[in-house]
């Protein structure tokens, strides 16, 4: 096990019911709201007005930043530090998914950067510190609630791109699973596969000695696999939705990351799918992970992949590595399909001739570097990947 | 899953060498330090040197509470609160394992409240607040580096109670695993007992929809399973000793209680018998688990042992439930026994005309309402449970 840094510093209040607690909690930190939401989703949930009315109540004056897209860009950052700069405001509360929460969360932290907010996405200049964020989750994905990461477009550049600081992590969140019961299949597919995502990012590694941390992967694993489907039959089984809404924040909080080696590959490649066409960044995910997993099935590899098999899928550990190794793929994808989700580059409307662009797009966002540490993946594996999965 | 409210506020630093930070971390909070230790093997192994080395160069004044015993008695935080309110103290180092770590939180929840620190144990008083608290473990065992909670007994009133509030959590915890290295065998077998206890507590409940709490709860005990032997035999591998201290901590901070039912039944009759004969807590566990298993298993709670068994133990899912139940209390038995734990009260010199007196006690230390949730133990259970493990 590596040496590290363990800090998770957000409050969560799960359940039902707890928008209780919003206004005692935002009072501890600000008087002056800058409040983010995405469509008008929160609206037709009827969440829009109780936080609205909650607010009002507790005398917390608040402005609004409306209209944050899947795939935050820039410009509602660069909005949203403008909001904030005339109006004094002390606290920003996201009301959404992990789209508006990034979003937010780069707000807060351009806050304190006199420049440009893209400058702290491209990592030319550093973030300091960010002013306190509180959060509202609707959709269970990205784990953005409970992590200290963004992740921001520039649809200018084409590049979708990351980064992170201890002060940009929530202050609070709450997480109430009844607001993810209208999220539409497709979504809740696409969040499903976004959380299995991140837990393969950690999971799939050379050995490491960090044991723990595997098991737990497994434990999140096993949950999506449970729950994933019948949050789609039955969207307002509360059982389901709150099991995977957990899961979300669990799978990049830190507790599966910390101590060891992680890959981050398949996210890297899948951020060119969703910087040039805007694709739902889960399914581009699921389309591409079992293509990933036969891609770097090797010699090297194929025991992690039995210990995924034998551990998650419960297949028989008495049979052959490999056979383990293929059967536990194809049940991932028999997942993936099993949610309905579309499980080609092609079906959801990416042209064959941008595969070579988007392939070196993934390169040059990694310094031209090789991408992931599982197996590190140069411009001809990244356009193989695309290839296969079109 | 039920309602609840998520917070861990320690910070960890974990891995070798990591006291470099301690210095710093402590500047944080406090420039005057009480230093509480136990007995000598802190500095057996070197370790009260480099700490006290490290507070002398960042000018750091410190005080001493030292000879903390297992089992922490009340008497030692009332002389940890005198320390601190004759000489101003603003910080507590706790450096070893959850007596010395416990025995500090209750000190620091004492200095905010002028009558006899015992109220607070007894509830009779509540706590307000605590003075910032950081431990260095060198014991992996009673999570208490990553939780709010402490245990002290008063040998008095042959009491032995737990009481916390979000205060007394450590602000920071070291955990390098190398300080662990020395720890003799037993107390070794005792500390992987004493995380497994912590574990099964949380584990066994009736059914209450938190799925991925209980799959995390596999996690750590496979972890214990994997390395515990490992531990005895290769008392210097890094890799055991780290999974074993990360499962320490993770199996009492909350990630496996919040959100769902627990039992505490087995510490809460374990108890009694540190308080009547000081033996080694996770010892006294080890005994009583796999006769408390035999004892609440029915038709009502064989699925949750089922479960157990199969997940935990990779005991084939074809077979008769109760078989395999059976067959998991057995290999949890044989598990302990080859960590070379005394399997009966008689080995440890427990008195059999006792054993009436200490299950009286249990019911009275719980208000003379039954013992824990998963299947509620009166006095007639309990002593029939200590007759059982003679």
């Amino acid at each position: 096990m590596k040496n590290f840094h363990y800090s998770i510093p957000t409050e969560i209040f799960f359940g039902k019911g707890q928008i209780q607690v919003l206004g005692k909690e935002i009072k501890k930190y600000g008087t002056r709201v800058l409040l983010t939401y995405g469509g008008g989703s929160i609206k037709r949930i009827g969440l829009y007005d109780e936080v609205a009315n909650i607010l009002k109540e507790h005398n917390i004056d608040f402005w609004e930043l409306s209209g944050i897209e899947p795939n935050p860009r820039i410009d509602s950052v660069r909005e949203g530090v403008k909001i904030i700069r005339e109006n004094e405001i002390d606290f920003i509360l996201a009301v959404g998914g992990g789209s508006t929460i990034d979003c937010s969360k780069a707000i807060a932290a351009s806050y304190y950067y006199d420049g440009d907010p893209w400058d702290l996405v491209i990592r030319k200049a550093k973030v300091v510190d960010a002013l306190p964020l509180g959060t509202v989750l609707t959709l269970a994905a990205t784990g953005s609630e409970m992590d200290k990461g963004a992740v921001i477009t520039n649809p200018e550049t084409n590049q979708k791109l990351s980064f992170g600081h201890i002060s940009m992590a929530p202050k609070f969140s709450i997480l109430d699973p009844t607001y993810t019961f209208s999220v539409p299949k497709i979504q809740t597919a696409a969040g499903v596969a976004d959380i299995m995502s991140h837990t393969f990012e950690n999971y799939f590694t050379l050995e490491d000695g960090a044991y723990l941390q595997n098991r737990f992967a497994e434990a999140i694993l096993k949950t999506c696999i449970k729950y994933g489907r019948l949050a789609l039959d039955e969207p307002d089984n509360y059982e389901a939705r709150a099991n995977i809404m957990w899961a979300s924040s669990w799978a990049i909080n830190g507790l599966l990351s910390y101590g060891k080696d992680t890959n981050w590959s398949v996210h890297d490649i899948e951020h060119e799918l969703s910087a040039f066409y805007d694709i739902t960044h889960g399914i581009g995910l699921a389309i591409l992970t079992p293509v990933w997993m036969e891609y770097v099935l090797d010699d090297e590899r194929v025991d992690r992949f039995v210990e995924y098999g034998v551990n998650v899928w419960d297949i028989d550990r008495s049979k052959d590595k490999y056979e383990i190794a293929r059967l536990a793929i194809e049940k991932t994808r028999d997942f993936f399909k099993s949610l309905e989700i579309p499980m080609s580059l092609r079906e959801v409307g990416i042209k064959e001739e941008d595969l070579e662009k988007m392939a070196k797009a993934a390169i040059d966002n990694n310094n031209g570097k090789k991408i992931g540490n599982f197996k590190p993946l140069g411009y001809e594996d990244i356009l193989n990947i695309y290839r296969k999965a079109y």
